[in-house]
């Protein structure tokens, strides 16, 4: 196997699909990169075995060939090489030689053979998404999904594909986020699944903002194809929680905020809010919202938001962290507090499909 | 007490003197930074009791006093103020009030007469060294001090003040650091000290490119006046061991090598060191040094630069830390490498006073 490459495409190439890679591995195959020269390309694909991506790069392939090389390592040379054009040999023990200017390095690998392979997705079902909206309902979710390995079924975020629609939702229990917008499929296709966290990570590293992405459905796999990059990952098994049911009805107050503004707000004032309670205080009265915290101790911390508000005095208080996240991830100027009463979760909406639940916490005095 | 002062001004002030708080100490005030208004000025001042800084700032002084507050926590809360003009006002129980804009933050502090005072420096020896050359002394040497604190004598840089010259030395008994110039003081101050990293470290955060410092010692203690900003230091008692004895005689071999260039070829060869053996090889023959290094079951880098080279072939091993440190932390374009035999210290000299030794490895083939 033999082959040359620039250097920016082959580091880039290697970049995509680096992050899959896992350094503390009980297989070491796994924190190798599988290299296949072939038809004018370098193909380069990493597993863990959930998730799992390919890609490729132009390369001038001089003889083809397959071998596996460790991946972190690879990067950290091919980086620091100092010359554009990069020569690759591999020998049949799989050593690499890698020549660029005045630098050789040797690297040894493994064979291509107990590479594990990508799962197969044939017949499966198929749905075609706008890299865009995609993109844009994983930037509106993905920082509410749950952290906790012992709830496994919200580490991912919920996809369904009902009614003309694909809605995303993610949620920890305390805080939920979804978006949904309107998808055409066939009725057939009908289907709702859980695409775990580290999917969702490497699916945002690789979306633009241009094209289609394919999605295809196996029975516990997904994948997406977006350009020259294939990802595919197993699903999480298990029923998510009826979120439907946490969404709130009707509000009868809402409150039009300046996303920016209340975002420094709220971040000034919580840094007196204490590790105990962790909580922001927000205290709605005629035309201005007070918004406040305080740490026995320490001391205390206040600001006052002039705002449009015309209904009866409130007290609510919210966890600093779980409010400032939407505020980080939209982009709109305004977004819409809507609020029932102190004891009841909160709503973030905006100008679009998107909203954000939130429970109080108990409020003090 | 009550003054107003620029957000920036409070800010940059805070900065120069909020590294040496501790925020993990047993005596609750030392995380507190002093603050005195008076005069016109707002006088800032902290101490971890072996290390202190005091500045001051500009400030319109409505009512003079003393306090002591959280220094991180005052620091955070400045630095997300929404405006430029702060109003900071402490009542009698050492609780400020600080507004700014629309926000308000009440912050509890500490009385001052609890702040432990800096030293007094009354009939010090004095010295005065203009700003740059003492920092461009520490940026050549402060790299080589040793962190090991079990001898802490190496915890710090030997500074010695004999002979017309100030001469500061660092070592960690692997490698050692030297740079020496003239300095004009009175014959019956000659003087060896060791000041600790940590002085050094903050001593390097204060110097300037213009204007002198003036350094006054006393039995156990240093000073640094450096413009609006003081330096107070505990001194490193104990014996520092003879360098001189360290730093090898006449050499017969010297390699001319461009500094960049090098650091590059020892930076990309040193991915391939091994773990163990941590060195990187360099195998000189005429007009050419060759620089390799491996790692059994990884692989290995070689790498060819031309230099000026007509002695005999010779092969010496160095740890690549430690061949790299001084290459970073100088400017010139050129460096030298004096070479005796492949078990003999190497020596990295440039034009101008400065030296570093480095032990070399055994050479394994």
């Amino acid at each position: 196997m033999k082959f040359t490459v620039s250097k920016e495409a082959l580091l880039d190439g290697l970049q995509k699909v680096q992050h899959v890679v896992s350094t503390r591995t009980t297989l070491p195959i796994l924190s190798n990169v599988l290299l296949v020269a072939e038809d004018g390309r370098l193909r380069l694909t990493t597993t863990d075995l959930d998730v799992g991506i390919t890609g490729s790069v132009e390369a001038n392939v001089i003889k083809e060939g397959a071998t596996t090389l460790p991946a972190k390592r690879l990067v950290n040379i091919i980086r620091e090489l100092p010359a554009s054009e990069v020569e690759i040999t591999v020998d049949a023990k799989n050593v690499a030689s890698i020549q660029c200017g005045p630098s050789f390095f040797k690297i040894i690998g493994l064979g291509q053979d107990d590479f594990p392979p990508l799962p197969d997705f044939e017949g499966a079902k198929e749905y075609r998404i706008p890299q865009s909206l995609l993109r844009d309902g994983l930037k509106k979710t993905a920082y509410a999904i749950s952290t906790d390995e012992t709830r496994y079924v919200l580490n991912g975020i919920y996809t369904s594909f009902r009614e003309g629609k694909l809605t995303l939702v993610a949620t920890d229990g305390r805080r939920l986020a979804m978006v949904e917008n309107d998808l055409e499929f066939p009725a057939s296709q009908e289907v709702d699944v859980i695409v775990p966290t580290k999917a969702v990570q490497e699916l945002q590293r690789l979306l633009g903002i241009e094209g289609e992405v394919l999605v295809r459905l196996s029975d516990n796999q997904i994948s997406f194809t977006i350009g020259e990059h294939l990802l595919v990952s197993k699903l999480i098994e298990g029923n998510y929680p009826n979120y439907r049911q946490v969404i709130p009805g009707e509000s009868s107050i809402r409150v039009e905020l300046p996303r920016e503004a209340t975002l420094e707000t709220v971040r000034r004032v919580s840094l007196l809010s204490s590790d105990k309670s962790n909580s922001v205080k927000l205290v709605f009265s005629p035309n201005q919202v007070e918004v406040t915290a305080n740490s026995p101790d320490v001391g205390e911390a206040r600001e006052t938001m002039e705002v449009s508000y015309d209904a009866k005095d409130l007290q609510i208080a919210f966890n600093p962290e779980f409010l400032k996240a939407p505020l980080q991830n939209l982009e709109d100027e305004t977004v819409y507090l809507d609020l029932i009463d102190e004891m009841s979760p909160g709503v973030v909406r905006i100008e679009g499909s998107f909203l954000y639940v939130i429970m109080p916490m108990r409020v003090t005095n």
